[in-house]
């Protein structure tokens, strides 16, 4: 299955910067079996586990995550970038490159001892799935796992929440950056 | 079924500003019944309809988009804000209350012929989703329909669409702004 996948992804070279290739996901979400291998092997992956709630780090992991919730007929939770949900909130911060950056979730986006499977397109370094798996935390949730289309395994992020205990799951693997 | 989803939805008095009633479907999306009523309901709508592929309006429509997408076995097109697409684009304006904004689509997202159907959680006046329409079918795609969760008819969008010949469903539809 991740060859299939792998085909369907779109590698642009040198963007947002020279020397990154940019995995795009834009020509495998367009692809009705891309769509629905990345959702249902998504899904598949937490089979063995049990989850009272999704949640999709904003935006591409809104697409994804908000289609496993579905096909696992649970409920989604948007986990948003700053300033763009309109009740009361938690944020969390996390490092970018330069300076930082927050996420957000709903202040009763769950309850305490709910389970939550966390969904984003790709994992790098990891930075943004922590700061959302704080929040589940810190909301009371319990982290059932995340899960994500793509890692990139040089950049460490899979590793290091594997090492904190998480479930890390991915369905598809690229070296480099 | 349009009262059950209501019910799930959480008006916000006086946001973002003073006179606006928000309708906040985070609460909706997180109640299993309230996503796959959603979902389903808006993919039923359609269900007379051929579509080859769902496009979803960043943000709240990418997680209806998605999921739509997925129930039907079809592929998913994201219509995203400006500059966040990583290959080549076409960029629709549309009016703001103050100024313009742009929402953006990769030029090889839809072939020439293909019908797609474009989701989103809300039509209000209609701009974005106008916006969304015209760039599908500048691509050649065939629009389908547009479909939302929510409809505020007094703001006139969903009329609006309907007179150029769209056509437009919604699951539940709120009086007043």
């Amino acid at each position: 299955m991740s060859s299939e996948l792998e085909a369907l992804i779109r590698t642009i070279p040198d963007y947002p910067k020279p020397g990154i290739m940019f995995r795009d996901i834009t020509t495998l979400l367009q692809h009705p079996k891309g769509l629905k291998l990345s959702v249902d092997g998504l899904a598949e992956k937490f089979s063995r586990e049990e989850i009272d709630l999704v949640a999709g780090i904003e935006a591409r992991g809104f697409i994804l995550g908000g289609a496993v919730a579905h096909v696992l007929g649970k409920g989604f939770v948007p986990i948003r970038k700053k300033g763009k949900l309109p009740h009361v909130t938690l944020s969390q911060e996390y490092a970018l490159e330069y300076g930082v950056d927050h996420v957000e979730v709903h202040a009763d986006a769950c309850k305490p001892g709910q389970k939550v499977l966390v969904i984003d397109d790709l994992i790098a370094t990891g930075g943004t799935a922590e700061a959302g798996l704080n929040l589940i935390r810190r909301l009371g949730g319990v982290l059932v796992g995340a899960g994500f289309v793509i890692d990139l395994p040089e950049l460490g992020g899979a590793e290091r929440l594997r090492k904190a205990g998480v479930h890390v799951e991915s369905l598809v693997s690229f070296a480099g950056h």
